[in-house]
C-alpha cells in the first residue's frame, strides 16, 4: 500500500526509531511528528499524554497514514489503548517490542528497566514482561536527569557518569543480565551506561525491535509499499523547526531539508 | 479594589514569587495558574511561549484579576509586551525588578545572570541592565540542568555541585559581584551556588523585588485591597493537581487545600 507510515514522539528522541525504520524498511514513506512544544511527556499525567497523543493521531490521519508508530515510551505506556480505540489503522508501540526483546535476551530472568517517571510509574514493562514469562524479576528505575543530560550533549562526561552511577546503584544487587533503555533518549548514553553495568549486562534498545515488529505487521496485513514507488520523508513539529532539523541531520542517514510547524492544539 | 491578583508560571517555580507576595501583601487575594502540562518554558520559542501566555492571560481574565504577575523569567522575557497589548490590567514581571535590584546591588558594575536557554537567548537582562546603566558589564549563562536537578530534589548534592561548578566556571574570570538567579527554580540551589561563588558575590533573587514592585504599583494605581476584606488564594494547574498541592504545601506558609485542573488549550 502506497501510503506513509506515521511516527510520533514527544520531541526528537523518536528519530532514533525513525532511523531504524528507514534502515529496515527503505521503501516506505514516513510522516514524523515531534511534539517539541510540549516535550517532555515523561513527567505528565496519563490524561494529558492521552490528550496530546489523540491530537497527534488526528493530525497523522489527515496525512492518510496506513499505520502509526508510537516512538515514545511514555506515550506507548500511557496512550496506546486509547489510540487503538480511536484510529482504524494498526498501531505499533516501542514498549511491547522492547519487552519482547528483553525477555528473549535474558538468561537468568532478571531484567532491569530504565525510563521516565511516567513510564516507570505505569508499570507497563513489568506487565508485558510478566505476560511473556511470569517468572521474570523486573527491577525498574526512573531516571529523570537522563533526558536533560542528553539535551545538554553530555554523552561522555563525569557528571553523566555520576548520575548513571547514582541511578543504577540500587539495581546492582539484583544481578540483572539485561537492561532495557526504556526512553528513546537513553541509547545516546549507552557508552556510560554500559561501562557502569559491565560486560555481563546486555543493553536492550527497543528501536531495532520496533522497526522489526512494524515490518512483520505490514507484511502480515499486506500493507508494505510496492517496490519502486516514490519514497518521501516528511517532518512536522510543534515548535523550534530549525533546532529540529539540525538534530535530525545529526541522527538520520538522509538529509532533512525542511520541517513544518503544526498548530497541534487545533487538532 | 477587591479583585484578586493573577499570577502565572510555567509550573511550580512561581510559587516562590506567590509566597513573597503573600508575605508583603497579606490582604490581597491571589489566583495562581501553573502550566504544569506544558512545563518547561525555558526551551521553547518566543512564538510558543507567547501563545501559552496569552491563553493563561485569557483564563486569568475570566477570574476578574486586577493585575497580572508573570512569575516566570522566560515568559517575562518573551511575552510581556504581547500581554501588555492584549490585557487592560497592569502587568508586573520578574525580570525588570530583578535587573533593578542587581543594578542597585553591584559596586564594581559587573553582574552575572543565570537563566534558562530562552531567557538568556532573549538578552532581556542585558537590555534592562543597560537601560539602567550602560556601563554595567553583564555576563550571562544558560543553565538547563538546574531545573531538572531541583525537580529531582538534589538541592545539596555532589552532582549539583559539579553542575554548578561547570556552569559558573567561565564566569569566574569576570569578577562579578552580583549574580541574578534568573529562573524561579534557582533560589532552591542558592546554597550550592553561594558556596561556588563565595562571599564576595551577592545572589539576587527577583521574587522579593517583584512583590515590592507589585505593591508599589497597586498603591500608585489605587488598586490595593481594602483592609478587612476576605482573602482567598485559588490555585489552578493544567496537569498533575495532586503533585502540585504537595509541592505548594512545602513552599507556602498557608495550607493549600485544593487545586483545580484547567483545560488551558481551550482559552
Amino acid at each position: 500500500m502506497n501510503a506513509p507510515i506515521g511516527i510520533f514522539d514527544s520531541g526528537v528522541g523518536g528519530l532514533t526509531v525513525a532511523k531504524e525504520i528507514m534502515r529496515q524498511l527503505p521503501g516506505e514513506s514516513l510522516v514524523y511528528f515531534g511534539d517539541t512544544a510540549r516535550v517532555p511527556y515523561g513527567t505528565k499525567s496519563k490524561a494529558t499524554v492521552c490528550k496530546y497523543s489523540r491530537q497527534i493521531a488526528r493530525f497523522l490521519q489527515t496525512r492518510k497514514v496506513k499505520a502509526i508508530v508510537i516512538a515514545c515510551n511514555t506515550a506507548s505506556a500511557l496512550a496506546r489503548e486509547e489510540l487503538e480505540e480511536m484510529v482504524d489503522v494498526p498501531i505499533v508501540d516501542v514498549v511491547r517490542p522492547g519487552a519482547k526483546m528483553a525477555a528473549e535476551t535474558t538468561r537468568n530472568k532478571k531484567i532491569g528497566v530504565l525510563g521516565t517517571r511516567s513510564t516507570i510509574k505505569s508499570g507497563i514493562y513489568e506487565r508485558y514482561l510478566h505476560q511473556i514469562d511470569a517468572e521474570i524479576t523486573v527491577v525498574s528505575k526512573a531516571c529523570p536527569l537522563f533526558v536533560p543530560l542528553v539535551e545538554e550533549g553530555l554523552f561522555e562526561d563525569r557528571i553523566t557518569e555520576d548520575v548513571v552511577g547514582r541511578y543504577l546503584h540500587d539495581m546492582k544487587e539484583y544481578e540483572i543480565d539485561s537492561l532495557v533503555l526504556g526512553c528513546t533518549h537513553y541509547p545516546l548514553l549507552r557508552g556510560v551506561i554500559g561501562r557502569e553495568t559491565g560486560d555481563g549486562v546486555r543493553l536492550v534498545n527497543p528501536a531495532y525491535e520496533t522497526a522489526k515488529s512494524l515490518k512483520e505487521m505490514l507484511k502480515e496485513k499486506e500493507l508494505l509499499a510496492p517496490a519502486g514507488g516514490e519514497v518521501t520523508h516528511d517532518f512536522f513539529v510543534s515548535d523550534g523547526a530549525d533546532e529540529f532539523i539540525s538534530f535530525a541531520n545529526s541522527v538520520l542517514p538522509r538529509r532533512v531539508e525542511n520541517t513544518s510547524l503544526v498548530d497541534i492544539e487545533a487538532y
